[in-house]
């Protein structure tokens, strides 16, 4: 379901991994050419070491990841079952961003949030709501070009349908935790996800949880 | 370099990948082997689902990351360049556990620790320093069974002797920072790494950064 961005959404920095300042590919060689996951031998010039370097990277769609947030202040989280780590756990709405070609484009990014948003936690956006950037991160980056834009969602309500998330995906349920109670989660070593520490870390330094 | 485990030296939570509680692998296929990474396609059956689900999954090495505190309170971060996402960024320091076969042992990890500490700032834990655990995270729970162990190093020494990085890696500088441009770091997106970020989060939730 596309959702026009707000004139009103503030700008962000978008992620770029560019040759150029003395980086650069000088060979690229494709290992595994998979739907989900390209493996690929590539030898790198850099602007600090004097001989190229031979490194294995995994190249992988961007993503974003949201912190929801209610009109009385606190958080959204849902519960996943993740099949790579064999555990149902809780962490804020997150994605993928399936247009590969325009994975940088402001629209494309925003629409994302929104999809998340809609599909994992049956919200949205509030009419005076407003998709808050809080920049992005890289989820492995000894491995892999993955990386994830991080947003404040403030405030969301009901959609008004519930979720609807994808077949794929295996989302058991929806709750909402005071930011004292994400802070226990966190500190208790039972939000273990990087989307989620990683809002976490920008919430507290942008000093919107404090 | 080994080094002991202090017995002073908190106990942590090992993070487990398992079957039981209605997880199980029903089909596994190795579509990649690689000396740094396996791709496998695998049938899990999952507690909620009625139906098993095939998904992809690259497995990992396990890894550390620690945060080095100074006597004075600053904490320590390394410049390092990192091919896949061509660039040089500042974080704190980690590492991959190499000891495949004892990955979750105690002593095994905290030695890695130890190591990278050592390789990668020149410093080693102060004679009554500890090292506390702040838990684990996935880097990236829906496509890798990644985890990453946390700690925080309180507190660090110079080691005498300076950096020795692997011969792969590129370790430009090494500088310490006061909680506050940590979080100014953060904040502005200048710090973009699951590793640091995780960290931060966990510091900030478990009071030690306020």
């Amino acid at each position: 379901m596309p959702h026009p961005a707000s004139d009103s959404t503030p700008d962000f920095e978008r992620c770029r991994i560019e040759d150029g300042e003395g980086w650069g590919k000088l060979s690229v060689d494709r290992i595994l050419d998979h739907r989900y996951i390209q493996i690929e031998e590539i030898r790198y010039c850099t602007p600090a070491r004097e001989k190229p370097v031979d490194w294995t990277v995994a190249r992988r769609k961007s993503a974003v990841a949201v912190a929801p947030m209610l009109e009385d202040g606190r958080f959204l989280l849902i519960q996943q079952e993740r099949y790579p780590i064999q555990r149902t756990i809780w962490e804020f709405p997150a994605g993928q961003i399936d247009d590969v070609e325009n994975k940088a484009d402001r629209e494309v990014i925003l629409n994302t949030v929104h999809s998340e948003l809609d599909e994992e936690t049956g919200h949205q956006l509030a009419p005076d709501g407003e998709l808050i950037p809080l920049g992005y991160f890289f989820s492995s980056q000894g491995f892999s070009d993955e990386h994830v834009y991080l947003f404040l969602a403030k405030t969301v309500i009901p959609n008004g349908m519930g979720p609807s998330p994808d077949d794929g995906e295996s989302i058991l349920a929806c709750r909402a935790v005071t930011a004292d109670e994400l802070r226990d989660e966190i500190a208790s070593n039972r939000i273990v996800d990087a989307n989620t520490l990683a809002l976490y870390a920008r919430l507290c330094a942008c000093g919107i949880i404090n």
